[in-house]
């Protein structure tokens, strides 16, 4: 993996990922396809959205279909008839967000299956086993994700038993083409968030991600731990701030020099039927929408809003039908792109901090957002 | 409404309709969007798939969101941004099979709402009021739809009732672009739909409609009323055999002289994971697709076929993903306009009766179908 910084502005860093595969512009919004697909969209969506890579989750394949399966019919990207870049998690944190987890000692986590109760082993070896099977181009060490509310002993032990999963892990060989990721770990503590930092980059890697925040603890706290822990990584690797988050949070951990994202909302949220804008963020259901023939967003050329009108999206969404699934799924991730794109140039052109307060101002009054 | 007959075999006719915005090629197969989508399907993906004529529902139109919005939002074909063809059945076969009926008389129909329980009260004055405000390219006269298991006197009724409001919905006033189809009924009695055939074809219409079938009786008796019926309807008008079918029955009435076609089977199906191939039909939640790395159907350049496997498509199936029900659709309405596009061009070739054969085959044997 190479990274090339090409404009920074403050913290913020406007760059180029280079992968034996393929390359993108950083900063980066990743789409999320958990099960081998960005619910409701086809490849084609993906590329008409801008998108250069996706995540998908390997525990979750692990699973269902079985990376076995997915490496014997060619490989995750053949498999999803998905030419782009591929990061895959590696499950850690759903082992320990599903409630899940029956026992986690040094040796890895035993777990039950969401699908069926059956009972299974991860250990930092199998992680990378699965992962390089599944054949994504970023793959995730195994970490422990502790809770927001976990106590200080529980968040030390997590920290200790990452960086030495994250040794582990590096100690598997992959497939040419794949690049390691580890995860900082150390909760809302910044000697930990420290700690853990340092330990990681002692061994050398080429991307650090920061894992365990946006599990339920303030924003605050949030921002100022990816602050705090951007400022332990080494400024020539990409940072990867996971699972975050809102439009503007990601603008907010741009500022804090973040260059990667990955989040479920822009295609869970549209699900729901809302719908992130230049104007703030709109829920479609809303009866005041019954008869707008306004775009989704205005200021927005996807193919959502140059065909469809709120009134229209608002009577799919009534009428129970999958298109207005897609067609918020389509816009949403749009939107992402669109906003990620302006972070980029922005940071290139000098201009941010104004960018960000526009981009911000729709998504800061409490009220819509 | 013109309709220009440029080839027969037998009975079978290859033809084209032209209509003031736009013209199809028949035999056609028309893809149901009863609620203003093709579920789970775009306008782009119906044109990629070689859709001209889309079918939508006036009744659930009326109920939600309403034709009056739909009107003032520039009508269905803007609301939906289809610029392709529409027709719009009327609805009345949905108030009998809804089992929502609540009280008939010659004035009209008083029904529950489905959605709420609200009651309305249509006659075909309000249908045609309805679906002028719609604005399809193609309007449905109110019937009166018997079920299969209906008296003779029953049917005797519903065939003069429905001759009657025929009547009255031609004496309302279209927009310039519209054309109205009245139904022939009558079950599967001989005599009575030579009844309901020439007293509609006295009005002097430029379509008909064969209606009150696939509603439960046997397959032979739907064909030899199909058939016979084909035969009181003047040769210069389309026929359109609503609600029909599976690819043999379209197969099987093509050659018994019907032009038309509507049926929410291909859409259904593929919901369920069922596809049609050349093959014949395949449920691909089938074990035995769980390792396949070919395509859905290896004779299909659809786009599903272009790029996924049937392990995929279990996959996504097996994992309740919506891709999998899109993917699976556009695959079943190609397939569908593929074999009404074969079976065209071997009408023009003199060839239906061997192509009908080969088509047909997969579909005849109980096992497979």
């Amino acid at each position: 993996m190479k990274f090339e910084i090409e404009a920074r502005q403050g913290r913020a860093r406007a760059g180029r990922v280079t992968l034996p595969r393929g390359s993108f512009d950083t900063p980066v919004f990743m789409p999320v396809g958990t099960q081998a697909t960005v619910k409701s969209m086809s490849p084609h969506d993906l590329h008409n959205i801008g998108a250069k890579v996706i995540l998908s989750n390997a525990l979750h394949l692990f699973l269902r279909p079985g990376h076995e399966l997915i490496d014997s019919l060619g490989g995750l990207h053949t498999f999803m008839a998905w030419d782009g870049l591929i990061l895959t998690d590696s499950g850690g944190y759903q082992v320990f967000s599903l409630k899940n987890l029956m026992k986690l000692t040094d040796a890895g986590v035993t777990f039950k299956s969401h699908i069926d109760g059956s009972e299974h082993f991860i250990s930092p070896e199998k992680s990378m086993a699965i992962q390089r099977a599944i054949g994504a181009d970023m793959i995730m060490a195994l970490d422990e994700c502790p809770p927001a509310d976990a106590d200080r002993a529980h968040i030390v032990k997590a920290v200790r038993r990452t960086t030495e999963w994250a040794g582990r892990c590096r100690s598997v060989k992959l497939k040419d083409h794949q690049t390691l990721i580890p995860i900082v770990q150390g909760g809302t503590d910044v000697e930990l968030r420290k700690q853990s930092a340092e330990s990681l980059v002692e061994m050398d890697f080429t991307a650090y991600a920061i894992g365990g925040l946006s599990v339920g603890e303030e924003k605050a706290a949030m921002l100022d731990t990816t602050e705090a822990t951007t400022g332990f990584l080494p400024e020539h690797c990409p940072r990867y701030l996971m699972g975050v988050g809102m439009p503007l949070d990601i603008l907010d951990a741009i500022e804090r020099g973040v260059d990667m994202f990955d989040c479920v909302l822009p295609t869970r949220m549209a699900r729901n039927g809302a719908v992130f804008t230049t104007e703030g963020r709109l829920n479609l259901r809303n009866a005041r929408f019954k008869d707008d023939p306004g775009p989704v967003d205005p200021d927005c050329e996807c193919y959502t809003c140059r065909n469809f009108s709120r009134a229209y999206m608002r009577h799919l969404i009534m009428a129970g039908e999958i298109t207005a699934a897609r067609l918020a799924t389509f816009h949403n991730l749009f939107f992402y792109a669109k906003i990620t794109d302006i972070a980029r140039r922005a940071i290139r052109e000098g201009t941010f901090n104004k960018v960000k307060k526009e981009l911000a101002e729709p998504y800061s009054s409490g009220g819509k957002q």
